[in-house]
């Protein structure tokens, strides 16, 4: 096997107001989903005070989710999906159309692949991970 | 702002039988989320034939999410949290506990760079982008 997910992390900036929509978040996720060939197992959206969505959806293929902070026009997505028939892009593509961010940017993440047979080197010393990561992640909000 | 929220993604190999266990996940996520200093919204967690669970938990902060392929002993699993309380490495050191794989591979993705104030270029043409995405994707599965 080369890998067995794919993981777009989606980065929309200069979003409309309809990202501060919670209904209009569900509608719009349904859709993309459904763009993306997947299959849609279940969705919760979440409202937030003074403003905010989340939601996610939960895919026969892994899943789909968003998090919008509308005081900076951004929304946060991400779509996971596994299997040869489906079409992360149109995903989001589906969401642009919804909230007409002014920058959009991508990063394609392969999950999955096989560290035994995968050239990267092998990062088996998970002390030293997790004490870079909790460096890295320390105070950075 | 420097950033807007924590994107951990986490490669699990070698894990135990515990990945095919809807219940178990369950338990291990709702933990996970907990350790984490994360608030919990909803958790759903489902089993597919013949093996393998989703699970995706939806937090005030983001979410965290569990895809596993038991076949591979494989567990892909992300936590997206936001605010300075959160403490996502936490998270991945319950999952660990729970499910004791023997190669983790972590990547740290700080969402919500702002694109106007930061040094990064500036990617606005999102055709471009996404034929791109489309050839990295396509047929890669």
């Amino acid at each position: 096997m080369e890998h067995l997910g794919k993981h777009l992390i989606i980065e929309f900036w200069g979003c409309n107001d309809g990202i501060n929509d919670a209904d209009l978040m569900r509608t719009a996720m349904i859709e993309a989903v459904h763009a993306a060939h997947a299959t849609l197992l279940d969705i919760n959206v979440h409202t937030f005070s003074p403003h905010g969505v989340t939601g996610v959806a939960v895919l026969s293929e892994s899943h789909l989710s968003v998090h919008s902070w509308p005081e900076y026009g951004y929304l946060a997505a991400d779509v996971f999906t596994c299997g040869e028939t489906t079409d992360p892009p149109a995903a989001v593509e589906v969401l642009r159309q919804y909230f007409q961010p002014s920058v959009v940017e991508l990063q394609n993440i392969q999950r999955g692949i096989d560290p035994e047979t995968s050239k990267r080197p092998k990062r088996r010393n998970w002390t030293q991970q997790i004490h870079e990561m909790e460096s890295i992640t320390a105070g950075t909000n």
